[in-house]
């Protein structure tokens, strides 16, 4: 097979250099150009990008000229680590250019004609590209991945949900020093501290999941009546967003049966096949005291959800912790996923 | 006034040494017995004690020698900052040779003659005290103060119940290290990590807020019918418990009305005149992003409880933050504030 | 006596909030200004500073307006937290104006007419005042604090210097996040990590003790002979800069004799006189794991230095750990010192 | 080749969890034994060991039964990770009865029949083995790996004595919490703090060294004349051992020819060939701020010693920053480094 040439947008910020990374050796992606500010335009990566990742640079993307985002590169599929302000306009033009933008933006997230996609969870949302064509008149299209802390949250309920149906859910979240971006988070704010509020984030942990769990219906997504209420909180740690759940189901269950249910969750046959496909969905840990952030981020190379200490939850039905890789699985390496889906549905 | 005569049980733990600084120069009372283990046993205080807090040991209490924790020693009243094991047997045998016990240690808190007692929530409860002497045919007896995760919660409950009645509430600790005592939490499970559990914690913070906001009836505590759902975690924070809680009121009510409450909450005259009794119960912050520990711990003295965000909640009424300093507010300095209270109730 | 008016330069920064946080309630002085950048100039100080210190911003503060930094102000005396860039201009253009400026930049410290001074140390620097207004024809003039790693460590250098002479130091130190200014220090760069660069730092440890230890001669400092090697790192620690030192003396001494005259250090008698000096110069602790910046950096409200583990130097005579609390001691309180050095002089 | 039979001693703690990683799949070794306490002997390796490193147990361990600490296991060479208290009676006694003892603790690193071996520094070192077994008569024989912190630190010595020779070093140390085992340091001690001392740790950075850069004379080792003063410092770091250093040379040399020397060093050609050996032995960093813990400890799978920030020194000839990874290359991976360079030599 031929690669699919690619492009990042964004590619210096935090989570552009996470696309970098994960793009070195993909068996179907040969990335072919490397987007940024005007601060870097013209620059080599190497030199444009201040590298905050603990493995060095990938050789390929070292020498490679930073350019600007806009239409013009030669590429079939833009992935997009652009700052919301920034991907309003741009994604949409490029979209219109007839590329296919698979986005980590917030920007167009809840646009009833985007998919806001998990493969394992909401793999038929891609239907909405079509629609998205014909109502805009582009050549290419926009697909979203989640927020990184809806992203490992909602695998999870997407295992409850098929199992026992979901009602409600309590969640809140301990959130991940790079989930800021770099340089993100001031140590002064965050040593010996935690910070009990993070702007914009519990509206879209209220809001994504329940498109997400909707049902494509015609052309558009009918939210899953789930109701979710979520506190939101920055906590010392460099990688992987920690959140405590407490759901409420539809057809009563405990916590051996939920268990088992996220345990035995597997995605459709065709996502198993996807290249970056984790072998495990959700891996659930028997310890009193796991997942824990350094030690169980790794999972699945990033892409795993880690779901722990399920009990009975004295007003719902159940309460349990989940770690999913906020700059992995919760960015770059969800929305490769997703791009990889859209190859296999060939919709790429 | 004579001052009274205290001892201090456990005194060269971390919660033991925060009694000790706390009631240097208290203007009721006076330290003559530091009791300890057999290691420490017949050395000075100076020379038994790890010191751990930032402030210097007190001069008076460097050269008090460490003397058993048994009946003996002269003192009225006995704080106890003793291990929940050990509390077991000592506490008892203390009752029952005469001293009034102020403990910190969870042995006895759930005893149904034994107040677990915060002074702004429940002073009413001390009338146990009688029921407690009578029935087990003690001289002395013995008051608890609650768990270091419910103590600025139920504060906060106590707010709200008055206001509007309590029926159910999520809440979501994030725990500070000098919770688990010295050496407690080991560096490298926290680095860089988050561990989403403490042993036995979730089931002191899902029953004794019940307690404390019960009903006196005769001689026994008809607990609150508020029920409770409780995770709790330990974050990489010196000191200072935050708690993230939802709650369903009785009566319903928005944001500014749980505000106010909480605002204009004061204790009952006579706590208002105790020497260790914050001036503001509860401080609310109007800020987006706090309370948060580093910078709120110290508000009134470690001795106020400091909440903040409180916003509506889209499944129960309204959702907030709690913050309160878990060795201070929520260990020694609680107890001394109830000891304070029974002096001024002549129950000592 | 009448306070004098006071302005402080940079006011909303995170050394212009320990200038206003030690101001308040000052014997000798007044704040009437508060000077800030254009994007803070008009707005109350209360607005217009992100406060970042655990202890609220002194009520007298809250409501005065932020001016720009430009001559005008009512105030007889300037308290400099500019950043180098600023003070560069500004500060001569005040000091020309009338103004006394004492300055925590850099930008001037080691111009040869201006005092750079540690009460403790140099007082009789500050004759370079008349030096400095004659040769420049100035009505005000400008005096310097050193660099926050440079003041504990020359402290300690002063105290050996007069016992026993000093020919070279190796110095290595280990510095708190405060240093680098707020934001400063990216959370992402220091957690789990050490920085071992500070820009420009080891220049300015090489060089301020020799200027401050030096002699003056006439209308200038003749520089010590002290010749020193200097390495500087950024750890994660909120406040306190800790500095392992290896110093060799003109005439051989041992630890104890050492440890001795550290201990014994005392400061000119006019200097104990002032408000801000701290009741003890130099404190030695005796203990093998101390001084710690989180246990120790408080000593003497932060103004004392605090010298440890002084032991013998296998290639040099002694080796020690010095701590001192950088943004006390080693920025706004070490130019308070000095402006009430000042006064007491009749220098304003 | 028929994988020779290895015992780890000393496999539950926080060094032997590392050796039981860094062992499973390697190409010349078979784990056939893992000793612990009494605690731990007849569980499974599963059950008796906390694992506290990120990534999974290695299956093959799971399920073997540790066993105790003394002679009779089926092995060739026996790894130990024992604490120094046991070591001491321990390792002697499997030397006695026949097993090749590579040893990573301290009990007997300068015993002068021992080799302290670093393969790429003093491979011909081990020639002491023969002294040792016909002096004391055994059948085996013990061979030691230095200190965590002396390690990376000789090595980059080793590639400056070669080419310039070397005199006099000072040296500073910002060491990581795994150095000191598991539970080891407690998080209240080290969060948002310093501590300036490590037990026993300056005396072996200032005389291992010496010994390993010494010259093999007949039956001993001639101590090499260099001479070193160390501090030695914790700080809140998970892994990687960070040293300042400032070194005088024999012969003057500037920081471009010491970066070269470093830059150039290799390994003699039978310890390339090793399988453990890292490609680069010294990685050597242009950047101004590297190398820093977090992102280089993993330089050469944790074997690589990497070093940054060579200049001028201005008592000493050059100053430069050494980072090695404490538990692997300072540790389990040096001590199976030094049996893989005894079977290539045959001892074995």
């Amino acid at each position: 097979m031929r690669k699919i040439k690619v492009a990042i947008l964004g590619a210096t910020g935090a989570v552009g250099q996470r696309f970098v990374q994960l793009l070195a050796n993909h068996p179907w992606f040969e990335v072919t150009a490397l987007t940024g500010s005007d601060r870097t335009v013209g620059l080599t990566y190497g030199e444009g990008c201040r590298w905050i990742l603990p493995e060095p640079i990938p050789e390929y993307a070292k020498d490679m000229q930073v350019i600007p985002t806009e239409a013009g590169f030669e590429a079939a599929l833009a992935f997009s680590a652009l700052p919301a302000e920034l991907a309003r306009e741009a994604e949409p033009a490029l979209a219109a250019a007839g590329y296919a933008v698979c986005s980590n933006a917030s920007a167009h997230r809840m646009w009833p004609d985007v998919p806001l996609l998990i493969p394992e969870v909401n793999p038929d949302h891609t239907a909405l590209v079509e629609t998205q064509k014909k109502q805009r008149g582009w050549k290419g299209f926009i697909v979203t991945n989640p927020n990184c802390t809806s992203t490992g949250l909602t695998i999870a309920f997407k295992a409850l949900q098929e199992a026992f149906g979901l009602r409600r859910a309590f969640v809140v979240s301990l959130q991940a020093l790079s989930g800021a971006g770099y340089p993100g988070v001031a140590s002064l704010d965050i040593t010996d501290n935690v910070v009990p509020y993070i702007s914009g984030e519990e509206d879209k942990v209220e809001t994504e999941p329940q498109k997400m769990l909707g049902r494509l219906n015609g052309g558009s997504i009918e939210p899953a009546p789930l109701r979710i209420s979520a506190h939101t909180n920055r906590v010392a740690v460099t990688d992987g967003h920690l959140v405590c759940a407490s759901v409420e189901f539809e057809q009563a269950a405990g916590p051996d049966q939920a268990a088992r249910a996220l345990a035995e969750f597997q995605a459709p046959a065709l996502v198993q096949t996807l290249p970056s496909a984790p072998h495990c969905v959700v891996e659930v840990r028997p310890e009193a005291d796991r997942p824990q952030p350094r030690r169980d981020r790794e999972a699945g190379q990033g892409m795993t959800t880690v779901v722990g200490r399920v009990r009975a939850d004295p007003l719902f039905h159940v309460k349990f912790v989940v770690l999913s890789h906020n700059t992995i699985r919760g960015a770059a390496g969800g929305a490769i996923l997703n791009a990889e889906l859209l190859v296999a549905q060939k919709l790429i």
